[in-house]
C-alpha cells in the first residue's frame, strides 16, 4: 500500500475537520457557551491532521485498495473526533452514545439516542446537524473541491459518492469535486432562504437545510419537522429531500442547459414515478384515519420524501399507519435515493438494473445462444457493473440480516430488530415499532449501537470501504511500495 | 414451443396422478369412507391425461423454455386436482382453502389453513400428508423413473429438481431418477420401520414418513409431532429431516462406497456446521426457559433440523422462545437446506456461493489484473452460475418482499406478514406471532391464499417455471416448430 498517500490524506481530512468545526465554535461562541468542547478537539485535529499532512505522497501509484482504506479510515477517524464536542459538553455523557449520534450524523442516518434535544447547547446542535451536511456530500469530495489534487485521487472519491458509476460525465475530478459541492451550496442556500419565507428563525432555516441536504434527518425539535406544524414547510423540505435524492449529475445537466437529457433519464423517470405512486397508495390507505384525502397527501408526500431520500424527518407518527402503508415505507427503506445523490439506501440504479438482470437471467437459460446486455439509461451495462451490483446487494441483505442476528440479543420485537438493522443501513434513521418515528435508539445495548453504527458506515460508504478494513490485507502497509 | 412434447409429459401427469390417487382411495375404502371424492378426480385425471398423452412427442427439439413450461404448468394443474377430494369430501369445503392446503402439501410448505385435523377423513389425511411425498422428489422425476423417457426429458427434470447443479454426477437421466426415487424409498421406509419401533401406528408412521421425506411439514395431529410427547420419536424425525435436506448426491456416494468424496463435501460440512451451531446457540439461549440445557437441547435439534430442512413440524411453540433464537431460526428459513435435496429455501449452496462471490468481488475491485474465479467443491465455479445465482437471489428477496406488500392488505402484524411471506416462499410452512407453529393462516384473505400458495410454487420450483408461465413468450405454441 501507499502509505504516504494514505497518510498525506488522513492529514487533510482530520485539519478539514479542524476547520470545519471552527463554524459550531462560532456558534458556541455566540450563544456565550463554553468553548471548550470545541478548542480541545479542534487543537488535536490540527496536531495530528499537521503531522501526518507533511508526508508527501510522491512515488508510487494509488489503486483502489488505497482508496477504499483512505474513505474508510477517514470516516471512523473523523466521527471519532466529530464526537468530542457531545462528550465534553456533557450534552451526550457516554462516549458510545456520542460516537452514535457522531456517526449518525456525519452518515447522514439520523437516527438519534436522545429523547430530548431541545436542551442542547447551541454549539452542538450545529455541530450535530452540520455533521449531516459534511457527511452528506462526503469530506473527502470536499478536499478535492478545495486542494490542489491529482488523478491519484480518483479511487478515493470513487470509493466516498454513492451510487454505481462515477465520474462518466464530468471527467476531470477537480472540476467534478467542485461542480457537486457548487450545486450543492446552491441548492441548501435555496431552501435556507425559501424555510425563512416560512418563517423559521435564520438558525433553524439553516441547520434544517444542512440536514435536507445532506438527507439525515435530525432536527433541532424533539417533533421533528411536525413541530414548525406549517404546510408550507413541510412541502418546502419534502420537495427538497425529493431534490436531494436525485442523481446531481441531473442538476449538472440542467446547468448545462441539456434538458433533453434530463427528460430521457430512465432513473429519474422511475424515481419520479416509484414516489407519485407510493404517495398516493398511502394517500388512500391513511385517509379515512387522517381525516380525507387531501390530508393524506400532505402526510403521505412528506413520509415518502423522507423515506425515499433516506432522510428520516418526521411529521407524524407513521408507525400507527396502517399496515400496507407501512410497508410500502419499508420497501422504500431498501430503495434510497438515486446513484450520486446523498441518499442512501441499496440506490433506486442498482434496484432497477437488479430486476433486469433477473428477466435477462431468465432470457439467457430460454435462449442461451442469443445472450445481450441488459440495458439501462439506453446504454448496454458492462457485465462487470452487472456482478459488482449483485455482489453489492448480497452483501447488503447479508449485513442487514447478520447485523439483526446481534440485535435480537438486546430482546426487542422483531419488528424493532429488523426495522433498526435496515433504518441504519440504509441511512434512514426512524424505523418501526421502538424505533418508529416517535421514538429514539437509546434503550440498545453497547454491542448494538457499535452494530448499528458500524452499519451507518456500511450504509453510507456503501460497504466495501468498510468491510475492506476488517480483511487482513488492508492493513499490510508498504506491501506494493 | 413443441407442444406435441408439452402435452404428451402433461397427460403423464395426470395419469401418474390418478395413479397416485389409488393409494388414498384404499385407504378410505379401509377405513369404509366415501370413496366418490377419489373417484371422481382419477376418472377426470384418467380422461384427460389419456387425451393428452395420445400426442407422440416425435419430432422438435426441447429446450430449457419446454422444460419451464412444462414443471411450472404440471405442478398447476396437479394442484388443482389434488385439491378435489379435500372440497369433494367437505373436509376443506372452501376450493381456495383446499387449494391452499394441496399446494402447501405438493410444495412440502406445509403451512394449513386448518386449526382442527384430527377430525379429517382418513383418506383425506392420507392424501394431505402423501403430497407432501410426492412433491418432494418430484412428478416429473417420477415419470422419469418409471417410464421410457429420453435425453429430451432433461431440461423438464431440471427445472423440477431443486438446486443450481443437476446430473454431473449422474450423467443418464433414467438412471438418476431411477437413483434418486430408489435413496427416496429406503429413507422413507426406514424412517417408518424406525418410528413403528417409537410406538406409532403403522399409519401415522407411515404419514409422518412420508411428510418427513418430503421435509413437507403436515401433521395428522393438532399439535404436530409434540402431540407424541416421546423423545425417541422427536429424535428420529428430527435426524431424519437434517438427513432429507442433504443432497442426494451424498447418499449415492454413500452406496458407491466413495466415502472419501462425502467426506471432502464442502456443502454437506456446512451444513452441519451451521446446524451445530444454531443448536448450540438455541439450547444456551433457551435454557432457562424450558429448564436446562440438556431439555434446551432436545428442543433446539429438532427446531433447527425441521426449519433448515424447511420441513415445519413442531414440538413446541419456538415464537415464546427469546428473541436471539428466533432470529436464528428467521435466518435458516432463508438458507433452506443442500441443494438437490428435498429441502426448499434458497438452498446452502447458493448462499455459500454467494458470499463467496461478494468476497471475490471486493478482490476483485481491489486487484482488477487478478480475476480468479469462485470456487466451491473444490472446483471453480462457472461464471454463468454465479450470475444465475445472483439473479435467483434477487428474484427471491423481490418476491418475498414484493408479496409481502400484497399481504399487508389484509392488516396483520409486521412480523406476521413478513413471516407468512418468507415461510411460504422457503416452503417452511409455519413462521411467527400470527402464522407461528401454534397457529394457522386460515386468516387469511382469498387474494393472501393466492399469493402465498404462488410463493410456494415460486419456492418449489425455484422461481423460473413459475415466472416463466407469466412472461408473454410462454405461452407462444408452435413458435418453434
Amino acid at each position: 500500500m501507499n502509505t504516504r498517500f494514505v497518510t498525506n490524506v488522513l492529514g487533510k481530512v482530520l485539519c478539514i475537520e479542524a476547520a470545519l468545526m471552527l463554524l459550531p465554535l462560532l456558534c458556541a461562541a455566540l450563544a456565550r457557551e463554553p468553548l471548550k468542547p470545541f478548542l480541545i478537539p479542534i487543537a488535536l485535529l490540527l496536531a495530528i491532521g499537521a503531522a501526518l499532512w507533511r508526508f508527501q505522497p510522491a512515488a508510487g501509484d494509488v489503486f483502489a485498495g488505497e482508496g477504499l482504506f483512505c474513505a474508510g479510515i477517514s470516516w471512523v477517524l473523523m466521527s471519532l473526533f466529530g464526537a468530542m464536542p457531545f462528550v465534553l459538553s456533557g450534552d451526550v455523557p457516554h462516549v458510545v452514545d456520542a460516537l452514535f449520534e457522531t456517526v449518525s450524523g456525519f452518515t447522514t442516518t439520523g437516527a438519534s439516542i436522545l429523547s430530548e434535544v431541545e436542551g442542547m447547547s447551541r454549539g452542538c446542535m450545529f455541530w450535530r446537524l452540520f455533521t449531516h451536511w459534511v457527511g452528506g456530500m462526503g469530506v473527502l469530495v470536499f478536499i478535492m473541491a478545495v486542494l490542489p489534487t491529482s488523478g491519484k485521487y480518483m479511487h478515493v472519491m470513487r470509493a466516498e459518492v454513492p451510487g454505481p458509476t462515477v465520474g462518466k460525465l464530468m471527467p476531470r475530478i477537480r472540476a467534478t469535486a467542485r461542480i457537486l459541492y457548487g450545486i450543492y451550496i446552491a441548492l441548501t442556500a435555496l431552501e435556507t432562504v425559501l424555510l425563512l419565507l416560512g418563517g423559521m428563525s435564520f438558525y433553524e432555516a439553516l441547520l434544517h437545510a444542512f440536514a435536507t441536504a445532506g438527507t439525515g434527518g435530525f432536527s433541532t425539535r424533539n417533533a421533528s419537522v411536525g413541530a414548525f406544524g406549517s404546510v408550507y414547510i413541510e412541502v418546502v423540505i419534502a420537495t427538497f429531500m425529493m431534490l436531494f435524492g436525485v442523481n446531481f449529475n441531473v442538476f449538472y445537466l440542467l446547468l448545462l442547459r441539456r434538458f433533453r437529457s434530463v427528460w430521457k433519464s430512465e432513473e429519474l423517470r422511475i424515481y419520479l414515478a416509484v414516489i407519485a405512486a407510493a404517495v398516493l397508495v398511502i394517500a388512500w390507505n391513511i385517509a379515512s384515519q387522517v381525516g380525507g384525502f387531501v390530508q393524506g397527501l400532505r402526510y403521505a408526500y412528506f413520509q415518502v420524501t423522507t423515506i425515499v431520500s433516506t432522510t428520516g424527518f418526521s411529521t407524524t407518527n407513521y408507525d400507527l399507519w396502517p399496515e400496507l402503508s407501512r410497508w410500502v415505507l419499508f420497501l422504500l427503506m431498501f430503495v434510497g435515493g438515486c446513484a450520486g445523490s446523498t441518499a442512501g439506501g441499496m440506490k433506486l440504479t442498482r434496484i432497477v438494473i437488479l430486476l433486469k438482470a433477473v428477466a435477462h437471467d431468465l432470457k439467457r437459460q430460454l435462449f442461451p445462444a442469443r445472450v445481450k446486455r441488459v440495458w439501462f439509461e439506453s446504454r448496454p451495462v458492462e457485465v462487470t457493473t452487472v456482478t459488482g451490483i449483485h455482489a453489492f446487494s448480497a452483501a447488503y441483505i447479508s449485513i442487514f440480516l447478520l447485523s439483526g442476528l446481534v440485535l435480537s440479543l438486546d430482546g426487542f420485537d422483531f419488528t424493532t430488530t429488523l426495522s433498526a438493522s435496515l433504518a441504519c443501513l440504509s441511512n434512514v434513521g426512524p424505523g418501526f415499532s421502538l424505533v418508529g418515528p416517535a421514538a429514539n435508539y437509546a434503550m440498545f445495548s453497547p454491542l448494538s449501537k457499535i452494530v448499528l453504527l458500524l452499519e451507518m458506515l456500511l450504509g453510507r460508504l456503501e460497504i466495501f470501504p468498510i468491510l475492506f478494513l476488517f480483511t487482513p490485507g488492508a492493513w499490510k502497509f508498504r506491501r506494493k511500495e
